[in-house]
């Protein structure tokens, strides 16, 4: 697993190097770390306090819950947000280097999902945000000790990552496609049939070649619905690049993952499994 | 076919350790086996039934033919009932641990297709449940001896299995993500344009990244056909990673089934299935 | 190219073994191949009178044209039957054993394009079926020497045949989720929300799970829409699964399409490209 | 990087040369070269040119924009119009062989992109055919040194190109397929549901078979319904063939990119990009 991404390398180097006061390595333990009671203790109850927050702000939003429970209900809220910007300061406090975790993606993802409760006081509606509570409960696999879960994801990241630059071609291929077609069918169906600007029959587009489809728009003439039938095959077919993007990143990904194991001389490791020499100081292995 | 799931090979062990009583290995041979005439009759006249049964449940919900013919199919129906729950206990009967049987696979499917029929007694409307009896339907491969299609669906199976961590991870990461699109579009639409709470949104946003796009709801302000716009790329996207995942997982398998057989001579391995000579050293395999 | 499916090789035999009269060899020449003068000026013509036939059954069907060309129409499509059926008896004469070829796969496809003109004077309404007639074009690779793209087609038809197993083991599963899932969905909503029979719920699950979402029929019940959003990410995963099957069967096919060389002493092909013995006599290659 | 698309060969064959003026060398490293300073700037400004201009068109097209903003808008178009008029006459002045751009796949796309303007003083609308611009976009990729990038489009672009006969194939089959299924629901659903000719029914069949599924048509009696499960199915499964084929072509190449060089000593291939010894000798490369 040399391949992690900076957020995580951050705080692991950090908790490597041990917090010089005895106070922030307890604290950094309990936190941080899962393997402790302590620390179980401390995620399970993160972990239950996230869900039923997003809970909340889901049951709010719909109607005749919050004619009924609508006071509850935005008690619970401001408790939790109390509670995770207290989290999210001693996080903080328990790490020697805070400003590298405040910039990690678990740090990001923490301060995101406490800021739009303070926010909401400015402006209301904002508060409909805390959804993105969500996002915390990747921090599920850590607890459950599912390195196992998390490695797969990063297999899967880093797969994705390795096929990137396939993906943008791909995307701004598709993105100057998608303008191509919406304008052919504004030039065609016109806005009599609904299609009164290019940006929505750009919207059209998408609608149509990622396969979705809603018919909120649709072509009626019949010089339209040939345009709509090419843009179906076309979007049909398209589909079939990111698929196989990926396929084979995962499938090269599969070939080179069976490495594990190192060089005695120089510790270089990613040997294919057929290897009897380290293919980068050319000992024996 | 070194692999198999759990239930069947509990079955098949208490088959080996031959059951004590003659009664019940002449009954286990007519019941489990399909080997014998008489197994075979029974495994065909089973499906017969199993197919009638659905076809009795599935017409009764039509209310022309509930109409006419209601009286004749209720009749039908419990008919089936008392057949399949006669065939349930002589298959507990038949098998020296019914625990094993009840518990396994095949057992709870069993079970699963005559409970709603007893149920129904207590609550109307359970019977149309009854229709879960398809999934007996399953059994169709063995009657006709197609080990190789189960072979086929255990090494789907097992494909899907070892993929597993990654598609728990996706999976994660999908919900995530169809939360905060779902909300995102709530507070940009808004209940008067349909989107009344967050998990009807929620809801819309499953709806349109999996590209089905009902489009009983769909965004009218440009905001939100733009969000929706990257809510369809996004899924239209993500759709080629399960695909990938399973495709490497299937081409990986289908590398590392051929081999298995080394050379006696040079000890080479990776040998073809048909091969007779091996394919470094020209000794006989 | 030794896989070949067994409507072509009947055929190839039969014109290997050269039919016995001068005439019928003449014949065969002429309507079979395509690499003399008269075969290709005859293959052309009868490409262009199959798109011709297609577009008047197509256009007949338009109100407006059928108004004012129906007649000519009417004539056109007589004459083009005739002269298909005066081609089908030609071919039955042209070859030495006739039944071979009215029984291969293209024997069938231009049986089928002449009937449902003779069958539209018994029942009016099934002339629109002779738009079958469009199945004959695939003689179109035949005509510009493209045997590389039959020779394609063969191939992705194999990988098809290859995985019909898993195939059938895949649509079997997706059958039985179908009528599960369109049932809970019927037994949740009920007629009242338009899932007026099982069936129909059925017809309903499966535009879910194949992702097309037509929305004549959507859930408006909370419940139902969970079990739709359950239904959608189901489909949307199993998606993966075929092409899984394909992508894998065809990377195989292409890791093994190496081969091309040919045992000196045995003359077996398919060896692997590292291979120094033939793997099925042991001679040096 | 040695697969580039014939067009892009020709103007770098062409640059190599050296234009025999100087003061065509310079135009030419200005405008086709992105490395010095002013090739950069000149691109930069190019890039930007064209997503206002792109901006522009799109703006216009709505209607409350064209009212207010409608004498500006056009003013900006003529205004690029003519800016990219200029620097096509200057593409041509600045390289050797202005008919080998003038053809190639920039050539074209730069014409394109200024055709429609002079056209719209002919026939009024043709303006909006003007964002084809966004196809020039493509450049993108040169300006930020993304031959990388540039790379893997054509790796992308040769991976469809060597799957074209599978892919003609496969889209005869689709379209045959469409026709007999639009028809055979035209037969059964009738005008009197909407299914008002053929043509119609097979823009139905391919919204169904692509899984787009407007719902602007669709079928209401049961055998319709019936016909279209099965279209859909097939659609569904068929969806998995081009994936494949694209998979498995990627997979090749991928698995085909990393060898060529062989080991000095012992001749042994397939070692990784990063090998600097033989891994099966270790010898030094």
């Amino acid at each position: 697993m040399r391949c992690m991404d900076p957020g995580l390398k951050a705080h692991r180097s950090s908790s490597e190097e041990k917090p010089g006061s005895e106070l922030r390595a307890r604290l950094h333990e309990v936190i941080f770390e899962s393997d402790t009671p302590a620390g179980k203790t401390f995620d399970v109850a993160l972990l239950g306090s996230i869900v039923l927050s997003v809970l909340a702000v889901m049951l709010e939003s719909i109607a005749d819950v919050k004619a009924r429970f609508g006071q509850e209900l935005q008690v619970a809220e401001w408790v939790f947000t109390i509670l995770f910007t207290v989290e999210y300061v001693l996080r903080l406090l328990a790490v020697r280097k805070p400003w590298l975790y405040a910039s990690s993606f678990y740090g990001l993802i923490d301060l995101v999902s406490v800021a739009p409760a303070y926010l909401s006081l400015a402006m209301p509606g904002a508060q409909a945000l805390l959804v993105v509570r969500v996002l915390r409960l990747v921090r599920v696999f850590r607890v459950f000790k599912l390195t196992r879960f998390l490695g797969e994801g990063h297999s899967l990241w880093n797969a994705l990552r390795a096929s990137r630059p396939k993906i943008v071609v791909f995307l701004t291929t598709v993105m100057a496609l998608v303008c191509v077609m919406g304008t052919l069918v504004y030039i065609v169906e016109g806005p009599e049939n609904g299609y009164t600007s290019i940006p929505r029959s750009i919207y059209w587009a998408i609608v149509t070649m990622t396969t979705v489809g809603y018919g909120d728009m649709s072509p009626s003439t019949p010089l339209g619905q040939a345009i709509a039938s090419v843009a179906m095959i076309l979007g049909y077919g398209i589909l079939a690049v990111p698929t196989g993007i990926v396929s084979s990143e995962l499938a090269k990904r599969a070939g080179t993952a069976t490495s594990s194991q190192a060089c005695p001389s120089c510790s270089a490791e990613g040997h294919d499994e057929d290897a009897v020499f380290c293919k980068y100081c050319g000992c024996k292995l």
